[in-house]
């Protein structure tokens, strides 16, 4: 949702995939901000560079924004009482661009012809440059460098006179994925694209409505989950309650499958199956493909958990802690120095040698991006005694960049688009390295037959390179030429 | 130049009116960010609330925007480098809102068709919130309450082609006071009203162009003063030299006449008149006006001081220092809290006996706004032993608010208002209390008829209530209805 | 190590006890500043609120002092640079008083007539009082309300000569827990107190010497664990090595057993004992003292996640991810508002409805306080669908009050002091609850006997209200009754 | 009262003496710590880069500190009512030492065997060295590299039994310039050291009592000035009153002379005799002592404003404002980076030409210190059109350094240490160049006959060497040979 440089900034030097936001509204509640302040906590994993909260009422519009964390910013009595309302939208971002500027900030705020609306977008437009272009051509003004700006000129610019219809002329425009929630003085608007690439859920909470990306923003403040929002619906909520319009052509079902393996939280549920449970799964299977004897299955701390708990009980080998994680530290793409970037993984993580010493290690993980975390993982668990290490990884190898809203490496960075499974494994130092097959993550995700090319309901083109979505500015070469304002204000 | 609630909103409880902005711009310097820093410190008395820079280079605009004094945020190098270029555009400001927000704060910049642009404001226009409705209506997008940011979506929506054009344009659209600089990737643009309330002047320092409010803005960069842009005339700055254009219909000149009595730097030049000087004629025809027998003629510092040797010199009365100001508080309207700002006048003032006791004291003071403060100081120089008080006043009683970018109370705070001299005397406490003339003021600023209603340079609407630029949103009653989006962000 | 008033301050309302301080010294390192912030960050869950360090080098001594993370305050270059020499104590804390003031932040520093000595404690003095108020009677003026700052005075009133005779001089005359590290120009010395109470290790990288609290801050900067400093050991380090010294007449071991408990991290070694088999051992112990039949183990995160393992794979019982702890919250305790500590355990934890929903529990933690956060939490697991829970406790109910280096709250405030563990199952609301016995944790810490009173190496005072070491200052009744500094400065 | 580095130190770049330290007390208050902030304010030309309060209230002192300005940091009710109690003291400092760290920040407090007690001080101890490297041979510990810590530790290991007999006993001891104020539970302590070096009054308020360093400290308050404290005396505070004590042997009267000439408020009295008056008789003493013809008096501001204003009523040549000043940049000193130093004056400094412009000029100015900036001012005289230029200066060469209380450059940096008049007329570049005499100054300040060197009431060492106070630390080479802690904390 961000950056006109999209194509041809370099993401920061880390070693994981990562979602840019997360999002959340809700309507009618005596507690609007502070709802909205904690599901974004419940979000934080989705972004973690910047926060907002937009609430309205009687057509008048608050807001507070920040870099950093929710929970740094959102979490005193003073400034959730500056956001009066009963209705709220918010949003967590992680940036693509060096540069982050509070004026891309999310939620977007502008005053129409209609009044105010306020909108918060998960995702990524692949023809926002051409857009803004021509928008820019016929006398609009941008304020930021992010792609959701161009569907808020669309909608000032359209001839339509309601909100709604404006904001469907405006979406009909626009080519990529993005869900979306939108605030006005009347309405709480929800959007996700045609080919549902990003989740966006419905959830109740007494009288309230709740519109968010995961339903763990649902439990963190007990609300109740309703359904998942389908690709290409768009629901207008209001005192009489939710309506539900389909306004685009129907399109192929491409959720994101990076969503199981790494982005939402091991606590939320999309389409009704547990993440939890998909990445156990995930494990088994990769159990059941690649067996290997060993003593020991690792988890790399955090996000490799479940999977070796899967992989652990599906194979009978304990499982155990063999790798510590220093939690004050926090994700590594938030370290900001490039010397404490550098110690990154000895800052975060120690082997354990009660559990390592002398023992054929089975160390699980999400995905391999880089490889150099897992070089310096590998090293610390050999320094620290085991006789043999297995690398496992919960997803196939990772070959092919992003243009849908997860912030990834340009492709010649990537380990697995210019190294083979072997050539990969001596550069990271194990005995052996197995990837599930992309047949077997379908599996885990509840596709008894594996991936049917014709048929299938996950976008995977970071694994397979197949972009259904046209990506129409990097196709007309459509990178950013524009007057850029650089600096901090 | 700023707040749509303009006609609404309180404006500060302090006893002066002040004006709103200062604005600086240059061209082809080696140093044009410093040199641009080093104006607008020299500006700062026209604004002290917050600061821009924005400073172009290879068609990339680089800004740094802070609230607070220049000194305090433009003071290292660590800044100044954030902005290369050799051309800069920069602004302080004081502002009428309440809310001190980050977007308000000038230069603003906007990409249009023809590339990025930069434009920093003195002024107010009286048509802006006609203007703006009219150009959301159409679609365009607002992101601050600036007046100013209305001109910047003119030019955005104008069909013409050269930015030049566009900008003339928009300006034959808007009805106020405004001196402007703008800034391109290859220009640098001033503009002054066709009624040139506000100054601006043209500068050069060897092979650089400036365009500023004021010639001490030049002293501090030893940069000589040219001449004054006259009112209507359109200056563009390439690198071919200064070309002048003058596209508007020819206007009364309307001059603002406080600018002399206040506002303006006693060191600066205006229309070859010295701001020092014509202080010195008031206190001198003061003097002539309304002599009195007195022992020693007191300046309330710093803003009196002029008049008052003015005054000394024309009476053979001694000037001393009769109240001392500690120069650790800034002036008082940027003193922050009510508690502070209660005790404000004995926070800034105190009475030197040693001049004062047992002597018969002129006071000579710019100007009497809402009374509190000549209140407060005649009690102070009462108690340190002064056997008689004569209060004399370098203005006219200021009975009027301005709508031409001058900061001032609300009629009806306005002590002269709604009393009569004598009654304000009293309140006062002085033993006599003399206003010049608006006959004198014109003499001392060179008309040697005084004010001829008929035929004059100056706006003098705060006195005389004959305000000739329209007030066209005043009159139509177009008070803000606007979506309002309000936070720090 | 801290507090005169630490027997009458409420501590902090939250549900786990927690150490006061981590402590690390090295000597010899060509980037001592740097590798002492890096063992400082791998202490930091032994203190949370305040971080120091000094280095020395030619007689001068450096210091940047902090409250907050390592991370947030040792992370750049700049701050290193300004600690330059080739040896460095610090220091991270967890202070008990409502007041956390720079000046009580450590390491400390004096200057003495033999030159400067810096100091950095783990422990508690029980003689402090008393000590400080004889101290002050003589003349010597306290800076802190540290009780470490007694040893510095009684080190600066000796009439030794020898910086080390000095010191054991001094140790003599104090009562407590100790574990310290010291630094001179010429020496960095370090001291466990005759019982040995907190933990002190030698470790060595190349040509340096290191004295830390846990092995877990050699190995972040891959350095070798030597051995353990022993109860009542006093080692002296300079150029020609280490020098061990016995001066204190020989007394009963006691260490913490509570570091193996939760104090420690699961990859520290402690007396040549892995803290994570203990842990493991410790659930182990738990199942076969207290069986049941369930589903599954779910740790309370994260401190209960080695005992539940080790729970797991005693019984065969699965080991499932049943709360999802959200990371970016700190430890309870270091919130700092009421508001959100209120909201603490929903801020931190989600129950995990797919491994929960329907099955019978066993929840395993590391021990309850005063049962709050249980309470909370089998809310959210009952919420979430268990059919049964079962709480299983990682240590013998908490009943008595620390004096010797945790902090702890009043006794009355402990949950266990006043209920027997059938009041605390209804109250906390699970099907069974049960805490490993006394000999069952004796077990696991390798006594295969179990506790046995007249010999034994621990402190298990918490449990047992045995306090081996004197309590002087409670005896005397000498709480703090002194005209104290109140103020951040 | 600061800095055992004072013999080595170079102060800081600027072309100033300055005082170092304002002091004030306050007793039977019942808005003491505001009086005292405000008091302080009125000191803040005394020293701006520190101040602190602390208050007394039921034998519990309570502080704030900070660096930077008064009313940058006590503008707040939220900071006054941290500081409770009917008695306070405070002190704003200006630090010779390059490094200002909070814990040399005045006032200093320490608790005794008799309780707490804060002491603040404007002045320097000579014998500072010799007396703390004695105290920390016999086992006291400092917190700061201040002076002022010498009196505190003599205070504590006196065997004296009541806080006025220690404080006696201690001062006895020391050697040097101080005016005092101390706070205990019960009294407010003033003292004045026994040859007067710095001033320090008595005021009252109501029923409260107050100690200051100057009168326009009462002033602000509203506080009736009593009588100066004199040299040696000590007054000891009460709820009965105010008891005089005079413990010292009588010593020669040696206020010093430069607190009229630079240091002192205008609008203070001290002895007796106005500073303004004072002023403006040494400027008619230089007219008379040093004539010259020609058209205009220009004071370089603000301190040569007095003696311009004397010198053009005794001459009868108009008096004008030929330089502005720029208000919004502080003092010369306290600007903190190299780049804005070396643009301070114009900065500071603007030549008004319609003043100036085709004039002779006569400037007055208070000192030439290293005469940088002098030759600066002239520079821009001479730019802006001066025909001729005439210095005059408020008192005689400034040729020697001070050691009781003020900041002077080391000798041979002071321009009239190694130069002559003349010399120094060439390089400043003005057509003459003259000093009042010292003769001429002790005129002015009362002493018809002018100085009569056997029996003087002033010290004027920095004019004439004459140091009658013994530099014990100097002569004994005594330079700060200590294990320096270093680093802001």
């Amino acid at each position: 949702m961000d950056n006109p440089d999209q194509y041809s900034e370099p993401p920061k030097n880390d070693d994981k995939f990562h979602d840019e936001c997360g999002i959340f509204g809700i309507y009618n509640s005596t507690d609007s901000a502070a709802h909205t302040a904690l599901g974004l906590h419940a979000l934080q994993h989705r972004g973690q560079e910047a926060v907002g909260i937009v609430s309205a009422e009687d057509n008048t519009f608050h807001t507070h924004k920040a870099l950093g964390l929710v929970g740094d910013n959102f979490n005193s009595q003073d400034v959730i009482s500056t956001l009066p309302g009963s209705k709220a939208i918010g949003h967590v971002r992680y940036s693509t661009s060096g540069d982050t500027m509070l004026r891309n900030v999310q939620p977007l705020f502008a005053e129409f012809k209609f009044g105010g609306l306020a909108i918060a977008h998960n995702g990524n437009l692949t023809n926002a440059q051409i857009l803004r272009r021509s928008l820019i051509d016929q006398g609009s003004i941008f304020q930021s460098t992010s792609d959701t700006e161009t569907i808020v000129h669309l909608i000032a610019t359209s001839r339509k006179v309601s909100v709604v219809d404006r904001m469907i002329e405006a979406l009909h425009q626009v080519v990529g994925a993005y869900s979306l929630v939108a605030l006005t003085n009347d309405y709480l608007i929800g959007v996700r694209d045609p080919n549902g690439v990003r989740p966006l859920v419905l959830g109740r909470l007494d009288d309230a409505w709740i519109l968010t990306s995961e339903t763990c923003a649902l439990d963190i403040i007990n609300a109740e989950y309703v359904r998942d929002i389908e690709p290409g619906e768009v629901v207008v909520i209001d005192d009489s309650g939710v309506k539900s319009i389909k306004p685009f052509q129907q399109a192929l079902p491409r959720f994101c499958i990076f969503e199981y393996v790494y982005f939402a939280r091991p606590d939320s549920t999309i389409a009704n199956q547990s993440i939890y449970d998909v990445r156990k799964e995930i494990g088994a299977e990769l159990a059941r493909e690649n067996p290997v004897e060993a003593d020991v299955v690792v988890p790399v701390p955090d996000s490799g958990v479940p999977s070796a708990i899967g992989y652990a009980q599906a194979t009978g080998i304990p499982f155990d802690l063999g790798i510590i994680r220093n939690h004050y530290v926090g994700r590594t793409f938030i370290e900001p120095s490039d010397r404490i970037r550098h110690l990154g993984v000895r800052l975060k993580h120690n082997a354990n040698p009660a559990v390592i010493k002398g023992k054929r290690v089975i160390l699980v993980d999400d995905s391999i991006v880089r490889g150099t975390t897992s070089t310096k993982i590998v090293t610390m668990v050999r320094n620290a005694g085991a006789s043999e290490v297995h690398m496992r990884i919960a997803c196939p190898p990772t070959m092919h960049a992003c243009f849908y809203g997860i912030d990834t490496p340009k492709e010649d960075e990537l380990m697995a688009h210019s190294h083979d499974i072997e050539a990969m494994r001596k550069i990271i130092g194990v005995d052996s390295l197995e990837f599930i097959s992309i047949d077997g993550l379908y599996k885990a995700v509840g596709e008894a037959q594996g991936r049917n090319s014709e048929n299938r309901r996950y976008c995977d083109a970071c694994f397979t390179g197949e972009y259904d979505i046209e990506l129409s500015d990097l196709n007309a070469g459509q990178v950013a030429q524009l007057s850029l304002l650089i600096g901090q204000d």
